[in-house]
This record gives C-alpha cells, sequence and structure tokens, in this order.
C-alpha cells in the first residue's frame, strides 16, 4: 500500500438540467403532430471557479438550460437528432467557459387513434414498445450524434439454442437445443454525419434489429446481438458502428413431471432475476474517431 | 375518547401466492402462439387455527398454489377469464376450508414481428400499450368475472375545457377554454354472465373507450369518463357496471414570453406529482348484486 | 346471461388532487424541524352535474385542493393525523356538494446527521426504514382515522418453521423445521378517537410490531401477524382494529451440493416473484362501525 | 457525408450474470450475522467465437457465474470489497479466454431490532438510508477496487446559496441568499490498494461526506462537492479519486401570498422534474492510472 502525496484537485467535471419533459403540439392543420419528450443538458468546460471558490460567474443555470429547451422546442423540436444539435450547439458556442455540450433525448412515441375506422386528429395513444433516443455532443467547431432505442422487448419461442458451452466445477446447466429466446434491448448506433434522414433511418435500423432476432437461428445471444449489429452496418453507411445492450430474460420450462404432465417447452416461468447481461459492439475498421460520443457521465 | 374492552379477536383475513410469471406457448403449429400472464392467487375462509395455534393443516401452501398456477397453464390458458375462472374454482370447491377463491391476472400483449413484410411464425414484440387484467372471484357454487385493462395513456390536443368551476379563496387555476387532456386510465367492467366471448368483448370495450376519449368534447375529464363507461354498457348488455380511475396527467403550457415567444398551446411541460385523479363509476338500475367481485383484500 | 335493461346511470364516484409533495421547515429555533410529507385530497358527494352536463359550478378544481393542502402546511402540518383532519373537516365544511373528504398522507421520515459527535441543527438524512401514513375521513360532523406504516422490511434468521400443512396433488414443498423469515409489512390500525397522543402512539404501535415478529416463536407467518395485531391492540385501548398485509419475502436455501458444499441455511437466495401474501386483521369485538373509514376508491 | 467501406467486424464485448441476490447468515453463534448483496459478474476477453460462429467453447455460462457467486458466499463473504476481489481473480485467473472480470456488487444494510431495551439476536431491520457498493476489477496479475454509496438522501434547511451566476437571454431564476439543499448522492471512490481495512475505512468516508455536507456554508452544490471530496482524500491516503454525481432534489418555496400568507422558507414544493444534475471528481495529482477501474460496460 503505496500512501499519496499528490495535491488534491479538482478533476473531471459537468453539469446540467436532467429529464424536462418537454411535449410539442403541432396545430397549424386540423390533423394535430405531436413530439413528446424528455430532454437532458449537460455543459462541461472550465467551472473550477464554482467547485474551489463557489464563484458562479461562468455558471449557467440549469434553470436557464431548463428554459432554452423549452424555447427550442417551439421552433426546433423536428427529430430529436436535430434538436439535440440545436441545443448542443448552442451551449457549445455560446458560452467562454463551457468547451462541450451533451443533450441526451428520449422519445415517447404516440399513434393516432383509430375511431370509426380513421386515424384521429387529434388524439394519441402512447405506444409502448420502445422509447427512441439520441445523445448528441458538440464543441463550437464539431458535433457527434448517437441514436438508439431500448426497452424494446423481442421474444422468439423456437430458432435459438445453447450448447457446446465451457464446463467448470460450477456449472450445472444443461445444454437447450430448444429454447426460448427473450431480451429488452438497449440499442445505440453512431453517426459519421449530421445531415441524416433522421426518422427513415430510425425506422429502417429499427426493422433490422427485429427481422435479425427473428431470422437468426441463433446459437447463443452474443451470435444474435453480432448478426443485428451487422445488418445495420451493413444497409447503412453512415453508421460507423453500433453498441447493443440485451438482458437475458430467462424463460425456464416449468416442471410439471410431479404433476404427471409432461412439458416440450409449452409453460415457462419468466425469471426476474439474476439475468445473464450480453453486451456487444460491431464496428468498421474505418470508423473514424468516436470523440467524446459515448462519454455520459464526466470522466 | 372511549377505551374499548371487547375481546381481541382475528377478523378477515386470506392468502395466497402472488405474481407468478407464466408463460404459455402453444407450438403446435409451425405458427406459434403466446398467452404472457401475471396470475396471483387469493384464498379466504377458515384459517383461525394457523393465525391462532399455528396449526396449518387446513393450510394450502402457497407453493402449491404457484404449482396449481403452472400446472393449469397446460391445458387451460386461453382466454385469461377462463384461466381464472378454473383456477378459481378449483379452490374454491376442492378444500373444505376455503370459502372462496380470487384469483387476479395481469396479461400483458404481444404483437408478432413483421419481418420481410410477413407476421413472423414465432417471433413476437411486447406490446407497451396497455395490460389486460381480470379479476375472478369463485365459491363453491358461483363465480363473478371482472375484464379491465389499466396503464393505457390517451391525449388529445385539444377538444378539451376546464370551465365554470367552484371559486374559493384558494382557487387561482385559471379557466381553460381549450387545453391537452392526457390520461393513463385504469377500467375494470363486471360482467353478469360467464359464457361470454372474453377476447372480441375485450377489443370491443377498449374500442369504445378510445372513441369516447377522442370524440367527446370534454368539458371536464368527469364528463369524458362518464360519456366512455356509458358507451360500454350500451353496448353490452351482460356487463353490469364499470369503474374507471383516472390520473389527470396535466400538460403544462411553458411560459415562453419572457423570451418573446408566443405559446398558443404549443409547448408544454408534462409533469409528474401531484397530478388530479378521478374515479367514477356507471351502473344499470338492474345491476345484479356484485356480490364479492370488488373486494381486493381481506376485508 | 341474462341481458340487462335497466337505465344507466352515474354511480359511486370521487376526485382530488394525489401526491402532493409539502416539505415544512420550522425555523423559529436554531435548531430547525422538518416534515416531509406526500398528501392527496380526495372528494365525495354530488358530482353527477359535472359527470352528466360537464358542469363544473359544484367541483373546487384539484389545484384549489393542492393550494389549500400547502396553505394548510404554514401553520398547521404537525402530526399527520392533525393535518389530515384539518384538510379533511375543511373541504367536508366548506362546500355544499362535499359530503365526505378523505386525506391520505405518506410522511418521509428523517433523522439528523451527527456531525462532529452532534446531531446536526439543520442538516437531516433521509431514514429509508418505513413510511409513516395517515387515512383520515371526515363530513361536517364526524371523523375517522386511521394511523399505519409501510416498507418496513424485517427479517429474523431463525425462530420461524413452516410444517404440518395440507398437502395436495400438487404439493411439492417439504416442511420446513427453521427457516428465514422476511417481510415487508403494510400496517394500519384504526382510532376510535381524535384526541391521541399520535406520535408517541405511533412509535410505540411500531416498536410492539417489531417486537413480536422478533420473539413470536413463528409457526407460520399467520401466526405472527395475528399476535403482532393483538399486542398492538393490548396495549392501546383507542385502537378498535388493526389490518397487516405481509409478503412473504421468499429466501430460498441454494442448494451447494453440486459443488461440495454443506448449506445448513446459511447461503440464501433473496427471490422476487412470486411471493406469498398473507392479509390478517385483529380487531375487538366492541369495535364501533368503521363507516368510510376503509374506503379509499369511489366505491 | 462520407460513406465508409471499411470491413465488419465485432468491437469491444462483455457479459455476465446481473443481479445475484445473495444473503449470507453466520449462525455459529446465537448471535447471528447477515450479509445482503445483489452481485453482478462480468467477463471481458476473448469471445470472438461465440458471436461470430456460435460456437460457445469458450463461453462459461451465465448460470456458472452465478453458482459461482453462490458458493463463492459460503466461506467468502465478509466485506463486499473482499468478496468481489475472490470472486474477480477466480474467473480472471481460471479461463483461458477471459483477460478481465468485472464484479459489481450492491449491499443492503441491516440493523438489529431493538427488543426489551436489548439489540436482538437474529431480527432485523432493513436500513433504508443508503445502498454500499463495491466495483472490483481484476486481471490475472491485478486487481483494482472502487467503493461506493448510492441512494444517500441528504438535506439542509439553511446554509446555502446560488447567487452571481451567468445571466443569459434564457435566465429567469433569481438569486437566492438562503435556500433548501437536497440531493441524493452517488459516490465512488477508488483505492491504490487492496489491503485496506474496508468497512471502518467505509464508515468514515460515509462520516465524511455527511460532514461536509452539513458544515460547508454552500455557494452552490458544486462546491459542497468538492469539499466532500476533498475531506476524503485529505483523510485517506490510499484513496486516489472520488467522483460524486448528485441531482438537486429541487425545493421550491411555494406561492402562499395569493392566500395573504407569508413564505419566508418555511412551505416548500419537493419537485421531481425535471432536476439540475452536477457531477465532480477530486483526485491527487499523483493517483496512479486508474486502468479499467472506472469501465462498466464493454467499452
Amino acid at each position: 500500500m503505496t500512501a499519496l502525496s499528490g495535491a488534491i484537485v479538482l478533476g473531471p467535471n459537468q453539469y446540467g438540467k436532467a429529464e424536462n419533459r418537454v411535449v410539442r403540439i403541432h396545430r397549424e392543420n386540423a390533423r394535430h403532430e405531436i413530439r413528446d419528450v424528455n430532454v437532458s443538458t449537460t455543459l462541461r468546460g472550465d467551472f473550477a471557479a464554482a467547485h474551489l471558490e463557489g464563484d458562479q460567474s461562468a455558471v449557467l443555470p440549469t434553470d436557464s438550460q431548463k428554459n432554452t429547451a423549452y424555447a427550442f422546442a417551439k421552433d426546433r423540436l423536428g427529430a430529436i437528432e436535430d434538436y439535440g444539435l440545436d441545443l448542443a450547439r448552442h451551449f457549445a458556442s455560446r458560452f467562454a467557459a463551457v468547451d462541450c455540450a451533451r443533450i441526451d433525448i428520449e422519445e415517447y412515441l404516440w399513434q393516432r387513434a383509430t375511431v370509426a375506422g380513421r386515424e384521429h386528429d387529434h388524439t394519441w395513444i402512447r405506444r409502448g414498445q420502445e422509447v427512441r433516443t439520441a445523445a448528441v455532443t458538440a464543441t463550437a467547431d464539431e458535433a457527434w450524434v448517437i441514436a438508439g432505442l431500448k426497452d424494446l422487448t423481442l421474444l422468439k419461442s423456437t430458432g435459438s439454442a445453447f450448447e457446446g458451452f465451457l464446463v467448470d466445477e460450477y456449472t450445472t446447466l444443461r445444454p437447450a437445443a430448444d429454447r426460448v429466446l427473450a431480451t429488452t434491448v438497449t440499442v445505440e448506433w453512431r453517426y459519421t454525419a449530421t445531415d441524416i434522414a433522421w426518422d427513415t433511418t430510425y425506422a429502417d435500423v429499427r426493422a433490422l434489429l427485429i427481422d435479425r432476432f427473428a431470422d437468426v437461428d441463433s446459437k447463443a445471444l452474443q451470435q444474435t446481438l453480432f448478426e443485428m449489429g451487422k445488418a445495420v452496418l451493413e444497409a447503412h453507411p453512415p453508421i460507423a458502428e453500433i453498441r447493443l445492450s440485451a438482458p437475458n430474460n430467462h424463460h425456464f420450462a416449468y416442471d410439471l413431471a410431479p404433476f404427471g404432465l409432461p412439458n416440450p417447452n409449452e409453460v415457462f416461468h419468466a425469471a426476474d432475476r439474476p439475468y445473464g447481461l450480453i453486451q456487444a459492439s460491431v464496428l468498421r475498421t474505418d470508423a473514424p474517431d468516436a470523440g467524446p460520443s459515448w462519454q455520459k457521465g464526466a470522466a
């Protein structure tokens, strides 16, 4: 054990306003439109005086950041990637102390109510399938965009195995030639450009992820994730990298033998905890440097 | 203050196994089917010996109740109302000490993945819109069925007002001629029969609720709820009563005036707490007695 | 199946403002005091015009109810039972349409920070052990008070068994002579008076509940609950009735035999779902009628 | 927009079993002891064959990792840092494909029940104040230990200001000379050694954090966090670095003026969202390289 004796100094730091729940209704036409987001702003830069001396002269209040998020929603809340770019660039270019701004956005998706066989003009049902996300980082000169989704729960009732694994002295699991595979994926993909057709690309990436989950004859969740990621990169040259995080939502075949019943993968217990957690990334060999793209915390 | 001196005795009581997460896959055909439920069993009856003396001889373990729920899923997990009836009648008729059994079920709904333009045979996406529910109570001779839904979030961006309300010395709210109306409804309706087409009735009730939420020109959430309930009763004679619980998911128009921006109901803050909470029931004047239908707890 | 043809009418209904997060600091002295509550107001009465015609003239806005909760906190937020009585009586006596008001309160408890060996004057740490609750109902003439607690998690590592239970064809559980007993109790007790020393009674009831959980040699959770309730009634004549709801937080001894390790009740898996759920009440034979005390919903 | 054309390859990846809920009772003596943890295991290394070909021969099942966590709890679940070290070193040294293992642990703290004025031998109440954490990473040759806590909620009712901040065109906040400061901190500190008195150091760090929160006359949450971190480093030479993440749990003085009541910082609304979020680190200038200490995800 080495006792350290160096000076004690401020390290990486950041601050902002988290979880502004901004809803934008477009009502120019009888057929209204809605955007429903949860936006968090984060500023990085030189805030040493605030930490060391309590001097706030370079500190834009988080309350002002909140106001900015709502004010920008008036004219600029279209695709969340664009809204994030506008906010990030504003903060990064407007204040001397701010080197870098990061905007995290969750978008809650709505579908129009169907009434009397027709899509309603101004009534929606909140779709619960997945949350669309964006994480945009900007300096005064550059910007990086990550798009993504989370809370998308997928299940396949066959076409999944787990066999031939390493066995040690703590292994009691038996190989499964056919099992339920279920997960609630979080996926993020990094763009190399900012002039993307965000909404259509999002829809296509989502469809590709589901397609591969469904049709890959899975020998492990790892393999499925890699194929999901690969399909996205193959179809979308502006995407340099994709990261997937997938809990294995275990479905255990329930033992019905004591009750004289066979159970050929028909009745399952859906377990809560513990769960497997598989995380993988897929990327291009010529992917440009990610810069601060993936940096969520202060360091 | 009157001091009481009566004997201290056991009052109403019940017990069971809560939140069994049963998933049933039907795989007889290439096109699989899925039912995904969270089922809770509750027994009422004469369990005084267990409470007073620790004598378990009349107590069916909650573990056995769990096993029963999984075993019954093998052959009887179709519509959740039927599954609930089977379980409730089993417990209520099989054990001398059990007077009454209640089965609460939540069903998580899935939609087939669309892959290459076609519905997939064995892959689903969990629909997040609403949770379907059932609450079935049975004695040895009778049974009562409540169906319902929860977590259905609806929003309309116009066609809602709140004016002409009572004003007291604590009132600062100003009347709103046009506001966002949003809620996450919990609805339960009581049937007077057990030979219902459960799935199609559920679908129709859900559609009626959405229809009325959308098209009633709302002068208050109370009025909307009453119209939602009335429409269901009008269309479905076997339903005697319907109960609706609706938080008012407040969307406050954000004050953009300090930034020189008008805000004609376009930019809103979606608030968390506090929230209005409106609860109403609609029923028929000749509705038969509800018996233990609505009794969830021990008393 | 009997088709009903009776008129469709409004049934029981209620409304209010839920989850007002009111914090009251008393700062007259250097040693500040804090009360931190979550208060929900509910009004019942004649609101038919609002439901049937959209006429709000008898409807006090939930926003006004919120304002009242904050305004009353200025001078009257001491014991939550008293605060609830003040609010309930205000609403029930002030408005012609209101027959009955119910106030639900959760209180989050804080303990003073200890700094340099002394209790700090104005800094607290939020105690996480339990939430104190009150549910007060009043008409213009009468009032009923329920006090309680929730989220109190207790565990004993011995002194609990479960044996001699009923065995059916679905029973695979084996008797346990010694097991972990753990629960997260919700308890509510009904007073017959309103001139109670609320805070000291609360502390004593809480202590009695813990005492009995610890020292009763438990043959089942049912027995433990009854003894907990009985002890409270024996010690507190103004309490007419007590209700306990206790999930059985299962701790399963983990099977270490495959690894050559014995496990004499030392290593457990703390399971999430499913869980046993035991609910019991204990009451006096001369308990006065509960009136609307226990009615939480509209009906 | 530059289209990329590089090969598509597997990037960083990891997998493990998350949230094993292990409880260890020590019952050698009449006075039992309890350790209650939530442990997650993560393995990093060469698992390309599993991703690319579905070849599991180098993949230790997450089920085996779970078994290991429970088996190790039999003899080695003392301080969570030691338990984490044992598990991490086991995985990192035992399997050829594993380069690095990370163990994340949450510990839920219990206090003995006081019964009849004495600490009970085998009954506990779950303390809810904070969750103790550890994050241990090991390769075959090296190990890194981070300790921490989360969910610790602190509030001071005076001794906090926020003034002199930067004002832009979106700023409407007014300076506050005296405000409530409340937060729910997450703190992690990195040790430079593995032979630490973990439990006593934890207790001392916790006390220092609370001491500084209480006694620093705060000009901003940033300043408070820096002082909290600095105090820890000053007192504990083996700690190289500390990171603090602190939401600003806003308490807004409620406007009681419309009701004719003054509100000199007495009645507050405790808001949910949005909230300020301040993150800061404090470190020594001679802190050794952190290696993989802070890496939670695959990349």
